[in-house]
């Protein structure tokens, strides 16, 4: 037990608390229904009045939370990302090797991306993602360096390999059909561009890409 | 000499000679004027009408080579691309070997987001890519895979990770200074993922870059 968790709460405490509880939920809401709006407008560019009426909360409310369109659909996109990279976790759970773990949540993403082209063709819109995403990955990537099976000098260089290939895989995956046998191929080239020997690549091939346990944020 | 250059030519060939020069010209023209609207306007998104001024051509002609802002984004895109292909193909002038000319036209790619990054800004806004990157760029992954090199089963697999890991190096290198050691290790990772020996990454790696000889079209 850490020396924070003994303090006993104060009523300041309570109403931090509930404080944060409060603007968490609010922000889920604008959050949903801008993914609401987003989805109707399609091809129309929606303005910030839209995303208020359908949130329904007051204009000064909205405020606190987000400033422009283009700040409310990297907020969405981020949160659809983090809300897949939540079910991924609860796959990879019991996974400790960062080696094992990058691998097969790269597969899990390209997944997603196949089975629900309407999440593929939304993120695949995003120019910047989530802190989340952007921190975990990071981290198995660093992970497995020191590990000695991603063999790189520049975990930037690194991360740009993964995201980016990812991204334009998601692009065309949005926008025509593509073989069965296309997102490990895709994977495959990511994981011998970060330095994993051959036999380490066939071997994560192999292994079985579970069904999502997680029920995640429908799109509409 | 082909059986098409022995004909002798017509009053019409002349015509349709004429005419097409006159579209390439005018669309040169538009494509300048539309360069500098872009730039010139930073963040304020620039209207259709800005662009039909800039280029000083009548609206009937303007809306016979393109109809939006997007449109011309993209062609605006396309043609600095294309621009610097050409830079390109001029220092590959000689060279035949598919994964020589792929490893250096990299690291050209490279070099010329590094040293021009109004450039390399501009460029990594891009969501397409104009035809003669993508047709030179598949010729040289298909034969360097014909060669036995390059080891991919899907040669879209092996554009979108070229074109995805170089477009979020560009998306770095335009947004915050990286070592300079970056482009190269970006380019290793790409080549490896590729599936290129690593003897030859190496070689190709120590190869040094040449200077661009060829003037290229300036970013105002």
């Amino acid at each position: 037990m850490s020396a924070k968790a003994r303090v006993k709460p104060t009523p300041t405490d309570h109403r931090t608390r509930v404080g944060r509880e409060r603007r968490a939920s609010t922000k889920r809401r604008i959050l949903e229904a801008a993914l609401g709006v987003f989805a109707e407008m399609g091809g129309a560019a929606p303005v910030i009045d839209d995303f208020i009426k359908a949130a329904g909360v007051a204009r000064g409310t909205f405020y606190n939370y987000y400033d422009s369109v283009e700040e409310l659909l990297a907020a969405t996109t981020a949160w659809l990302e983090e809300d897949l990279m939540l079910s991924i976790e609860h796959e990879l759970d019991g996974l400790t090797d960062p080696v094992d773990r990058l691998a097969l949540g790269v597969r899990l993403w390209l997944r997603k991306a196949e089975v629900d082209l309407v999440w593929c063709a939304f993120v695949a819109k995003a120019v910047t993602h989530g802190e989340v995403v952007e921190e975990t990955l990071l981290r198995d990537l660093r992970n497995g360096a020191r590990a000695g099976v991603f063999v790189f000098d520049s975990v930037q260089a690194a991360r740009d390999l993964v995201v980016g290939t990812l991204h334009e895989a998601m692009r065309r995956m949005s926008a025509s059909q593509v073989p069965a046998t296309f997102t490990d191929e895709v994977a495959r080239l990511v994981f011998r561009g970060l330095g994993m020997p051959s036999r380490r690549v066939q071997a994560a091939l192999r292994r079985p890409i579970p069904t999502f346990r997680r029920a995640m944020q429908p799109l509409r």
